[in-house]
């Protein structure tokens, strides 16, 4: 667990300085995918996908982000180089013999309504990950969807993190939902969608249900919604904001770890975690999910500019100011 | 028509001063029922109810409401004291021999998910609005949910307003929408939940729907989401704001006329529709929606204060402001 819940309690003494660590670099570990997606608007086969690949180049705009993950030998050598000049690290990629991580989608109009027709684990089925020595003090660590199980002995790798948070899923809510419990006391954040949010607390309404794991250890709960934007609560405050309003949706894979590559990205560069911060990190993980949703696998994500991002930063803000 | 839409054009010329016509009485058009609800939190029988009942009293914190609509001579005195007692002008409710409407419906954990149960027109069935001669000078004018021919037949009794807003529900969707449509071509403002805006539009994207019903007549959408806030979109701007954090919606019948009397009422009071005002009676109008799901029928509504009001302003404001 990290130092920031103690240091918590003495926020409001300290004037709402915050956590100081630097600008930090942001590890994260996740799945890497070769994706094949059905949307309204089109298809896409065997395009570059998997939540540590969306989350690693949300984040790259932003900070040095270290990704661990695992391929087989077929992974194409072009979708290591879209990694590479996003300036990645990717020293923690194992490659092993056999098949990457596939797995085929389809979306109706809604883009809550996901199918999955296929799922072909592979190499990630053995996939136990080891984190290089030269990542093991990396201070902001992002646990991407994978099992609570690897998640846990991965923050057991890591030395002294200042800010851990983790992403999950339904099928690890409904199959190692204590694993993950206890996880919970062992990170400083959870984010999680609208249904994973109720099912996990067995509340409806969504503000008691992030109460609810609010009390279960993490001091700071995200909750995204999708075309309706994302809030964070925390003990001490809230924070809601609007979705980027997108006319067209045209593939929402990735758009849930892009929201946590823009935030994590953002803090580690702000290097300091404090309540302006944290809202502003909220603002930029949703600029990152609504570019993501705008082309198929990261099309959008490899032509954005940090420019670009800071125009959208600036039109989510003002979507809700006066 | 209103004479806004063609000064809404020169709007930018006059520096966004907008349309000032002092501060203005607002009349609505709707039903006066006698509701019977269930919810997850128990249960109400012939409780005060109807759109033009909640839009209001949630109207008469701000400025002098005039109300058009018709009871039975079952129609309980106390409800009528109920009314006097926000100073709502009653000389447009007709009592006629008969019986009152009457609703009853039941609501699930999700607040959206509504079941009719019963519903008994009564008097309202052969409902005829007749606008009385002091009140046909109304600047500000809220059409309620009813039938769209007797929205336009009350259009018709009303002398240069500056702003007419319209609200509808899906049944005039589906049973009534040619005349709906011409309606919109008369109005300045048209308010839609989330399904009726998806119904009407064809548009699933609630983006793509607003766009389309702007193209339509009214020169400004406002889509009512429930727990997800709402967003309001003009040709110039858009605006989203956050539905205040309940963690336990009483009784969500009236939400969205309370929205419609915050939102009127503020413009009323204000005496002048531009950008910053209407952003504004957007919050107040999300303000008296979460001030009405507190309690059974208008229980919250008639012990709430101008001041928890302004309170309750503040904090939906501060839940998207860094």
């Amino acid at each position: 667990m990290s130092s920031l819940r103690i240091i918590w309690q003495c926020w409001k003494k300290d004037g709402g300085s915050g956590i100081r660590m630097g600008q930090s670099p942001v590890l994260v570990v996740g799945s890497v995918a070769l994706d094949s997606v059905i949307t309204p608007f089109g298809e896409a086969r065997e395009v570059l996908g998997g939540s540590a690949v969306y989350f690693s180049i949300a984040a790259s705009f932003f900070t040095n982000v270290r990704l661990v993950g695992v391929v087989g030998a077929d992974f194409p050598e072009n979708h290591i180089k879209v990694l590479k000049n996003r300036k990645i690290d990717l020293a923690g990629l194992e490659i092993k013999e056999g098949k990457t991580f596939r797995w085929t989608g389809r979306y109706g109009h809604d883009p809550n309504e996901r199918e999955t027709l296929n799922l072909e684990l592979n190499v990630f089925a053995s996939f136990q990950p080891k984190i290089p020595r030269e990542f093991q003090r990396t201070p902001l660590v992002f646990l991407a969807n994978i099992n609570p199980e690897l998640q846990m002995s991965v923050l057991g790798q890591i030395k002294k993190p200042e800010f851990v948070a983790v992403d999950t899923m339904n099928i690890w809510i409904e199959k190692n939902r204590e694993q993950f419990i206890k996880l919970l006391r062992r990170v400083d954040m959870v984010v999680l969608n609208e249904s994973e949010a109720r099912q996990f607390s067995g509340e409806h309404n969504l503000i008691r249900a992030a109460r609810k794991v609010l009390g279960m250890g993490p001091w700071l709960v995200i909750v995204k919604k999708g075309e309706h934007g994302a809030f964070m609560v925390s003990r001490d405050f809230r924070f809601a904001v609007p979705a980027y309003p997108l006319e067209k949706v045209c593939d929402p894979t990735g758009a849930g770890d892009c929201f946590g590559g823009g935030f994590m990205g953002y803090l580690g560069a702000a290097g300091r975690i404090n309540e302006e911060n944290l809202k502003k990190a909220v603002i930029y993980g949703t600029a990152m999910a609504s570019f993501c949703c705008e082309m198929f696998s990261v099309g959008r994500l490899q032509k954005v500019t940090r420019r670009r991002i800071d125009e959208r930063f600036k039109a989510i803000r003002n979507l809700s100011h006066i």
